[in-house]
């Protein structure tokens, strides 16, 4: 190797064959690596003439004592809320947060590539929004810790609902009501559609369909870029169907609460007519009076903020994984009106009358 | 003097005689200062042996590029919408973001006086709050710039709605329509009761009324803390009265959407039984159907950036000052029912059937 090639901690990380992050704690004397890995750490190192870069070394003493937070949105309920929470308990740190808001992927791609040269943060928070591979490296190789809240970010520490789970409490409340006939709204990132949040409400449709023994009607699943316009727009589209659900289920209540417009446009009584439930527990529900799947979302930027904390200090991460979510029954979910099953196809729709 | 007392620009400044923002610009050679006091705070500055400090000097560099937002709420649409607007044109010009959020007295002296301890920030924009005497003091010894967005901060170039105006429109559009019997519900932010915002919006009630040569009767004005919930409840309460108010004026959209659900509970129309008008046009107001008056808050946080831009380049802040609002007439709002005026307070009452 030529002299003047600096040698970075992901080459020593190869040459031991192990990951970023072990090499990383071997390297900063962390405790909770085995012995042998960090001989052959230490050893890599030694053999490549490794040097503790002076990123490598803020992973024990913190030396910006800034965060980087990277937001694909700023003023949505859900990112600013998750941002707030997180915020609060590296001010308490005395960290420093530094705000990024990375849109769309010509910001990501601008974030990721400059970030390393500056070197001015000890960690990155990301919320809400996934990490690519190449930008994993890329971090990885600044030794920085990463920490994702409102999502899973694979091979970070995390704390994130499930959106499966979540999805089967809404989808399985409209068949408990008795409901034969449910639509989807379901929501697009249009900057990210790999973003696996909406696959896994999807999910939870598909499954808790085929365990009712309903079949799958394509025509019952409406896929719109998030927010409550397009919500409204969606349901106006189950409503022109030869034969509309009985009940909707939206993956947020942003889109719930658009949906809900269009029912009270078209003359249509909610639930008799037809029921809707949402994810999320927006403050606004309790105000629309809307059944949802409750997520604790400042509480998942503090136990994003306190795994973090723990990391800094040399420690492991606890209080991640998964966060569980509750069914809020409110007056948007009931029974269907006798006569809507799809059995009596010939009876009244809901849309036309 | 003693030799190692450090001399700061308050000293020049009021050995001067001028204001600190004048010794400021003096001192950093700007253009718009008139030459003979330029030459006062030079002399001043000669005679105390001022030496021109680090954080001084970042007036003309920006030596950091980081600027410092200071905001009382993150998670409230407003307060993220104004920081998303003001991120975008600082993040284009390769400025970073520290981001602190003061949520009540004690973050606010806590971040007012450690950051001039800091020296980290080139400069300082408040968001929708106001920046009191010793904290104003504490900032400018800094050295550093001062922008206010969402907020009139005085002293200091500023992008704002004007709050009285806006209420006006609210307030009028109520009075044109018929009514005479016009509820308010105004708000307090519990941690800053001084803060003018909702001052102006309560005045231009007053006003309007006393324009019209309509009596202030108290009794329809309730004042609750900000949100849906408590906006709930100001509703009811206007509802309990002998003799309801045929309209309700809010001091902003959310408030609003917590009045509308009150009155949806009790059996009430919107707007045949009450109308109802908020303030702010919030996303949903829209889906709400709720008739407000618009303001365009991220357009506010956008000219703030480009005003700090304007001064960390030596320029003068253009664009700033007080920007339009509109009334956005929606379904919430329409004619006093016949036979709901005042003068016949034995007819049916709207709350109470």
């Amino acid at each position: 190797m030529p002299p003047h090639t600096r040698v970075n901690m992901a080459d020593v990380a190869r040459r031991a064959g192990v990951s970023m992050a072990t090499a990383s704690r071997a390297l900063s004397n962390h405790p909770h690596v085995a012995e042998e890995t960090r001989a052959r750490v230490l050893a890599a190192a030694e053999q490549l003439s490794y040097v503790v870069s002076p990123e490598a070394s803020r992973l024990a003493g913190g030396a910006t004592d800034r965060v980087a937070v990277v937001v694909p949105h700023i003023s949505r309920w859900f990112f600013a809320t998750l941002l707030e929470g997180l915020e609060a308990v590296l001010r308490d740190a005395d960290l420093d947060v530094l705000l990024y808001h990375v849109g769309d992927a010509a910001d990501r791609r601008d974030f990721f590539q400059r970030l390393p040269a500056r070197r001015k943060v000890d960690a990155v928070v990301v919320l809400g929004m996934p990490v690519m591979h190449g930008e994993r490296e890329r971090l990885e190789s600044m030794g920085v810790h990463i920490v994702a809240a409102g999502g899973q970010v694979e091979h970070y520490p995390y704390v994130s609902i499930d959106d499966a789970a979540a999805g089967r409490q809404a989808v399985d409340h409209l068949l408990f009501l008795g409901h034969r006939r449910i639509g989807m709204i379901a929501t697009v990132e249009p900057t990210e559609p790999g973003w696996p949040a909406n696959p896994g409400r999807a999910r939870a449709y598909r499954e808790a369909l085929a365990e009712a023994g309903l079949p799958a009607e394509p025509g019952l699943v409406v896929t719109v870029p998030w927010g409550g316009v397009p919500g409204a727009d969606a349901m106006s589209q189950l409503l022109s169907l030869r034969e509309p659900p009985t009940a909707v289920y939206a993956h947020s209540d942003e889109v719930a609460f658009g949906a809900m417009r269009t029912l009270r446009r078209a003359g249509l009584r909610i639930p008799e007519d037809m029921s809707v439930v949402g994810i999320d527990d927006h403050p606004m529900a309790e105000l629309a009076d809307l059944t949802t799947v409750a997520q604790p979302v400042r509480d998942q930027g503090v136990a994003a903020g306190r795994m973090l904390l723990a990391l800094l200090a040399g420690g492991e991460p606890e209080g991640g994984g998964t966060v569980a979510t509750r069914l809020v029954v409110r007056g948007s979910t009931g029974p269907p009106r006798p006569g809507s099953s799809r059995a009596r196809s010939s009876s009244p729709r809901p849309g036309r009358r």
